[in-house]
């Protein structure tokens, strides 16, 4: 099938879900669990051949993330189980208005329809992504990468088995066959048939699809996440925070690229950052923090300067960029300049600093003494998350099931003209 | 200023924008209204030379559009007053959660920031827009029509008056001065600092910012209703519904320009439809109903056959587009294919064809027994709009305020890391 005539047996199968009710939706994601469990042997194997096909053609990262072992399939089916014990997003009743013509008006949440995921090679995608969509009455169409082709197919197949089983239409999940370009493209214009498209991956990736869609498209991921440190703040907690939020998990999104610090405490605090994140972590068999300091943070510590572009970096890396301001209104112009709209932190005693920080810094998230990394759909009790929305249409932050539905109004009346 | 210009200077206003209370906002709308009211015989005296260079260049419904006269600007002024009147959708704590580590996480509104409204020729969309976004607290940018410029900079004049009087920033409102195509593509463009785009006019206009917008734009407007009659339909109240969501005010996006009838009654039907649309029409004296009959509703009315462009053709006219179906399912079909999304209706007495019809018609507004002229911010009780929404991200159906803001999480700890 081409990707226009999946898109259209896609979008089919959407009436089915608007009318399954809410134990229907959890059967099927019940039954999908249990057949992804059930062809276990068969998915592995078909990932071994994957994997061996794509050594040597992607980095080793890629290779790790594209490769599945039983233990992460059973992180997968638990995934699918989890999502049917969260509370039904679809149906809710958002606002009743009685209006004096008798109009009874009902804003409701609905699904959003049919939603796209481009993605690149790690196969948990397919099935956290088809079963959030599931559950929120969305049918979903996956475009996963080429290296990971073949296991995304038998993961969907699986998938499709257990919707059957449980009575719903199979087309609620597919794997988009072309992993060209071209399907991509296909996904961003295709208005009435794609009513969402979320990139999953890589700058470039987010970047061609907020660029090129004509469809309705989220932004997610990219987070050039600060952390500032103010004159008024408890230093060690702050050492904490800054070493918790650069290097517990480097590689994700929400772990921090830039420390700013008050120029008040800059002489007395910036040797401690390097202490705690040079040699302790040296001397505790950990890998060291590179720091790349502006003019005035080199002043104090020493070294090369760093240069423009390490202010506009996600190094996703054991690399922390470092520049001293000269307030809490500067730190937050630093921000307005350089920051993704992810997650930005405060450390500070002062209340009125940290009042006027999380009003003007205009990101998803926004801390007082706390760790960057917290942005997380489990850890902010979303229980899920279909990934980190960095725009302000919509939805912003963790993407839960909410997030994946609109809403629109059922106005009932008795013959009411206006 | 070039359009670049005028956009930072508009985003350099934000931040005292979010620094205002809810009584600095309403100050400012207040002196915003007395400045307008002030400027009046001004205002009216650039407006009179607007109207009479575009004599002769625009259509006479467009130059009846740009014409002000005083009644009207009393009616712009009581709308700014109106608007100082309404609850602000700012600064409301959505959702709060305290975490188990002790992080209490709060989902609180914000404004968009520069917020772009795109138009055409009316000069109450000035004020009117000027008005919803700076209670929002939201920084607005009009592009209005070239023909429209002096008196849409007129009155901007006054309102960028009164914003001073009150101590805000004179920047929270400004008109565009170049009324080329170029500006409206830099609007289109500029990432980071149009929050929103807001087109507000004709089909084309807002085809071609959806279309071409790499900033955040949210569609209105183009709305293809209908209207289906049901075999279990009170007559008379679907011929009162008929007549009043075409007949009302047939040149608005919430008219009805399509009705499908149940082939059970259409014999029966159909013929009392021609009687109040057209006879009973030309006999009270009004402006009869032209109905464009597939071919099953003209075997049997008579007359020639509807082209199949009829069925999608927002008429905003005195035509009615008439089908004949042969289910429930059959109009739901009928309108998945054919509806743009904004009102449709039902009318019938049978609960389990109007459930049916409200779970699958995906519009923003579904109607059981009442017209879809109500599809309008005033009468969901709204007290203002921006626009009527056919999207499903974000908004949908009128927009007021709150659709004029996002969110963000503002997390606030003792220190805490993950």
């Amino acid at each position: 099938m081409t990707t226009m005539e999946q898109l259209r047996t896609a979008k089919a199968a959407c009436p089915a879900l608007l009318r399954a009710t809410t134990e229907e939706k959890n059967r099927a994601l019940l039954a999908m669990a249990d057949a992804l469990a059930a062809h276990a042997a068969e998915i592995l194997d078909v990932n071994r051949r994957d994997v061996e096909a794509a050594r040597g053609t992607i980095s080793e990262v890629m290779l790790d993330r594209l490769a599945l072992n039983p233990a992460r399939i059973a992180g997968m089916v638990d995934g699918v189980r989890q999502v049917a014990a969260l509370p039904d997003p679809v149906g809710r009743v958002l606002e009743t208005v009685e209006r004096p013509n008798g109009l009874r008006i009902e804003k409701v949440s609905v699904p959003m329809g049919v939603v796209a995921i481009v993605y690149e090679s790690r196969p948990n995608v397919t099935s956290d992504a088809a079963a959030l969509a599931l559950k929120s009455g969305n049918v979903c169409v996956l475009r996963g990468g080429k290296e990971a082709y073949a296991t995304a197919n038998a993961i969907t197949a699986a998938l499709r088995e257990g919707l059957r089983k449980a009575g719903l239409p199979e087309d609620c999940v597919s794997t988009i066959q072309d992993t060209g370009h071209e399907s991509v493209h296909t996904l961003m214009e295709a208005v009435g048939l794609v009513d969402l498209l979320i990139p999953r991956g890589g700058p470039g990736l987010i970047e061609a699809c907020v660029r090129g869609a004509l469809v309705p498209c989220i932004q997610t991921g990219t987070g050039i996440c600060h952390v500032y440190v103010d004159a008024a703040a408890d230093q060690e907690m702050a050492l904490n925070i800054i070493e918790n939020a650069k290097t517990s998990r480097p590689s994700v999104c929400n772990a921090e690229e830039v420390l700013l610090v008050h120029r008040q405490i800059a002489a007395e605090f910036l040797p401690k950052v390097r202490v705690r994140l040079e040699r302790d972590r040296l001397q505790a068999g950990k890998q060291p923090v590179e720091l790349r300091c502006d003019r005035r943070a080199a002043a104090v510590l020493g070294g090369p300067v760093a240069g423009e572009k390490d202010f506009d970096t996600e190094f996703l890396d054991y690399i922390l960029a470092v520049a001293v301001v000269d307030s809490v209104e500067a730190a937050i112009a630093h921000i307005a300049a350089h920051s993704t709209g992810h997650s930005d932190a405060i450390v500070t005693e002062d209340p009125a600093a940290a009042e006027l920080f999380t009003t003007l810094v205009d990101s998803a998230a926004v801390y007082v003494n706390a760790s960057t990394r917290f942005t997380d759909g489990g850890e902010f009790g979303l229980g899920c998350e279909m990934g980190i929305s960095t725009q302000k249409l919509h939805a912003r932050g963790p993407m839960g099931l909410r997030e994946l539905t609109s809403y629109k109004y059922v106005v009932r009346g008795s013959g009411q003209i206006r």
